[in-house]
């Protein structure tokens, strides 16, 4: 099957979701078009045909080097070629300065199209950010222009065996050099694209610990180690495995070795101990990036699912043969799997242009993208599990055969829950921090501003259960609010994408499909939301009723 | 990671929800813990040894001949000393006779330990009992104590490519011999350890249709086809490849063709063109048994998720460094697979109760095993998908990583909404028939045994809601039943399981664990339950205001 970008739902979200005309300084609407254009030829082109060849050979360990599967390496130069790295860059080193929400329809793309490859410019934009926001200007003069070209792709140093949700256990060690540099010693885990055969350069943002810093995240550092040192040698870093996964297969997941020879060469971005904060950059963009995989798996799930469902006959209707996609029930599978990709994608969107605002001053913008990562990162990629689940049963016994595709959706997507904070720490920031930011008026706002513009009964039931069950988690001990974070966090996601695919569903270029999928999403997600509300407010007590090894 | 088996739960669910004491010539209080202690040795100590190993090496396809991975043979010996195959098959055929909820014991253990092992006994005891209810004497005598025993195990061929969840399409033709005898030309797929180094015979009971049939499922028959004919002959049949699967690597999933040299011989099972009743006595023993997977399955993850988050250290409670399974929404998630493993056995198990006291002259029971065989087939195998996949949530990165075992879990469970009957199919059998069985009595007994009961008011609210959409439903146009039938599906097995392990916790023997998961269960699990409401009534109408097509 050939994946199709969806270049006009993109355009409707972004004209009816994030409503990128309003944008000060934002894109004319030939420019949207022809950027949506170029990222679609890009991923169908590029991107698409190497995605089960990718799934299949996979990245390979030899020896300290990664070989990436036949094809992307060509496939990256025509990323990099067509400037696509540059595309929301800042302007001052290089980029285009176009919109985040532009940038998140490429990676929908992209994400659709091959996610395995879609991961190694997705973490150079991350870095891109930390080191705008966070590096010294010398820092952005030497790196910043081939990271935003895409010459030297960008990995994020952050897991170690010992501290994975739990980063403020880091124990990497950084030790000054006199010339203003660093020599970094340490193991690193689950360092996507860490090593690789499609440049020459890479380089590494890489949390460590300098000699006297406070214990946990507040004594953390960020410092950058390239690859290649300036002076063309190789630094004292090393990819020492990769790991065997359940998907993601081209996509390298290496241990990384910093200093087995005296220490590898770095150079600290922000200050000393203000590592978490260059982190978080990092990881907000990220986060978001990774709903963003959820969308596009969902995307691809649901194209190869309803082309195989009209093209596979079986049964009978009014005593004609027909196609399965006929049945009311592979219809209905087919048309969650639209809507749920639709409220995704609008949910998503909608964050990222959240952050164009703020960017562009506005700061009630600002909030919101916070109030929202969380929400877009853990709901997204749970829906992109669901879909692609989905999207194996609607193929029946083929499904589950590997040549089809379908079981390959739904192994990839499964990452997307776990990595860049699990959902279930999209959870806790969600109840923790964001519920509570700005003395709870950036989430207050975001209720009020549904109420004022849903007329859907059930939207409005669901946003008064949202509002109850907010009240109740802010009353609540620590321990009870955590206990309801995770459905809280679900109803939360659908009474937003809800709001927002209503809104895409009344726009005047609004199709059928679009209404289709926004009647079938209000008239069913939204209810199953509803029922979560008591799982929301259950309280802790009863979790902890028994000790949890009497679970087993 | 060991697995070990969960003789308490078995026997506190065969107590408390089967009543096995209560079983007209059941077996007494020693046997049952004879049986639950001998399934739990056999599962420990042969079957979960060779999970992962039979993950990893697989069934392997070499010129018609399929070696199983290292060490199934001595386990399928082991199996087969041991008597296991004869637990529940007739007494005059060398069966022990006892309960199929013994049986079920078993299996779920064998699921847990190594489900991709144990799919072989599984086929084995639908063709016992197929063969029992449907063939000649002759075939009794000639066939039937070796499957009992083991020696011969047997498989179902029901599938072509043009033939799947429509098997009235099946094109397998089967021509008469002078000597009573058919010869069988056609092509199969999907045949589970249709080819194996276990044994030297291999007895396939194939569906086919004779020369001037009627058309669709009325016009097919079944036959017995063995790999080795009575005079010891290779018979005319042969394993053309097998499929490469997204899991349950270790079990030949087989592409069979009979008759390339003029025909297989085999015998019909059953009046000619009867094959559809006796199809469907090895289906709904399938259907019971695949549901038992999913639970099977849910325990293995479960236990391992408990056994990770209890070794696992991150993060601090109290200031004091902890194991992950202290954290709320972790305990939430061990908890949850508890319960919903805890469920589904329970509802499991209840039906293969059904089924015994049927068996025993019990009318209403066969009606009751009726209406609730697709509710233990789908909703089993989804819980079965959704704790597996909460497993890999718990381990973080580590769950996928195939190392660490969590991946394999959610990659066997996928297969279990989708064999013997997608969980679609289940949905409409029992909107279109389970619904109306006996009037409409069989459905309505149930509902009334669980009002009479159940002192839960949350269950009490889902049951009145099961009420509403089963009324509803009834009056429907069938499009709008099966629109709907999915979510109703959910609705009245969360139900059924809810009404059942609040028994469980109610029982004098239930432990703190038992009380705790059904407390989950009708806190938690039930609300949900009710949010689908809306979907089982939402009717077909929204499902086709546009063509799927448009979908894409």
């Amino acid at each position: 099957m050939s994946f199709t970008a969806p270049v006009r739902d993109q355009r409707l979200t972004l004209d009816s979701v994030v409503k990128i005309s309003e944008l000060a300084n934002g894109p004319d609407s030939e420019m949207v078009d022809a950027v949506l254009e170029g990222a679609a030829a890009l991923a169908e082109g590029e991107f698409a045909p190497l995605s089960r060849s990718g799934d299949t050979q996979g990245a390979r360990w030899d020896n300290g080097a990664v070989t990436t599967p036949r094809g992307f390496k060509q496939a990256w130069n025509a990323f990099v070629e067509g400037g696509w790295m540059t595309l929301a860059a800042p302007e001052h080193h290089g980029g285009q300065g176009l919109p985040f929400a532009l940038s998140a329809a490429l990676m929908d793309n992209l994400n659709a199209a091959n996610v395995g490859f879609a991961l190694c410019p997705m973490l150079s934009m991350g870095a891109i950010e930390a080191l705008e926001q966070h590096g010294s200007e010398e820092l952005k003069r030497d790196y910043l222009p081939k990271i935003v070209s895409g010459e030297w792709p960008a990995t994020m140093n952050l897991t170690e065996p010992q501290a994975g949700s739990d980063v403020g256990a880091l124990k990497t060690r950084a030790e000054p050099n006199p010339d203003g540099s660093w020599r970094i010693t340490g193991t690193k885990i689950f360092i996507t694209y860490g090593e690789h055969d499609l440049s020459e350069q890479i380089l590494h943002l890489v949390l460590a610990r300098t000699h006297g810093s406070p214990e946990g995240t507040r004594g953390i550092s960020l410092f950058l180690v390239p690859k290649i040192l300036p002076d063309g040698s190789r630094n004292d870093l090393r990819c020492v495995s990769i790991e065997h996964k359940m998907g993601i297969h081209a996509s390298p997941t290496c241990v990384m070795s910093y200093g087995d020879h005296g220490g590898a060469t770095g150079w600290l971005v922000g200050p000393e101990n203000g590592g978490m904060a260059a982190m978080f950059t990092m990881m907000n963009n990220a986060r978001l990036n990774v709903g963003l995989q959820g969308v596009g798996i969902a995307e691809a799930a649901t194209q190869r699912a309803v082309a195989y469902a009209l093209d596979r006959k079986q049964g009978v209707r009014n005593r004609l043969p027909v196609a399965i996609a006929e049945h009311p029930d592979v219809r209905r599978m087919l048309l969650r799997m639209r809507a749920l990709t639709m409220g995704a994608r609008a949910l998503a969107y909608y964050a990222f242009g959240q952050v164009d605002r703020g960017v562009r001053g506005d700061p009630q913008a600002v909030l919101r993208a916070d109030v929202l990562t969380p929400l877009v990162k853990a709901w997204c990629t749970d829906v992109g599990c669901e879909v692609a689940s989905l999207g194996v049963q609607v193929h029946g016994g083929m499904g589950y055969i590997e040549e089809t595709g379908a079981a390959q959706h739904l192994r990839d997507a499964r990452i997307a829950p776990i990595y860049e904070g699990t959902n279930g720490i999209q959870a806790a920031d969600l109840v923790g921090r964001k519920l509570g930011l700005d003395g709870g008026l950036a989430f207050d706002e975001l209720i009020a501003d549904i109420e004022a513009e849903t007329q859907h009964p059930g939207l409005i039931a669901l946003t008064d259960a949202v509002e109850i069950a907010a009240a109740s988690l802010r009353e609540a001990a620590p321990d009870d609010r955590l206990a309801g974070s995770y459905p809280f966090l679900t109803m939360c996601s659908v009474m937003t994408a809800g709001w927002l695919i209503e809104r895409m569903a009344l726009s005047e270029q609004a199709d059928g499909r679009t209404k289709a999928a926004a009647d079938y999403f209000l008239s069913v997600v939204v209810p199953e939301a509803l029922g979560l509300g008591a799982a929301a407010e259950v309280g802790a007590a009863l979790l902890y009723t028994v000790p949890a090894e009497e679970l087993a």
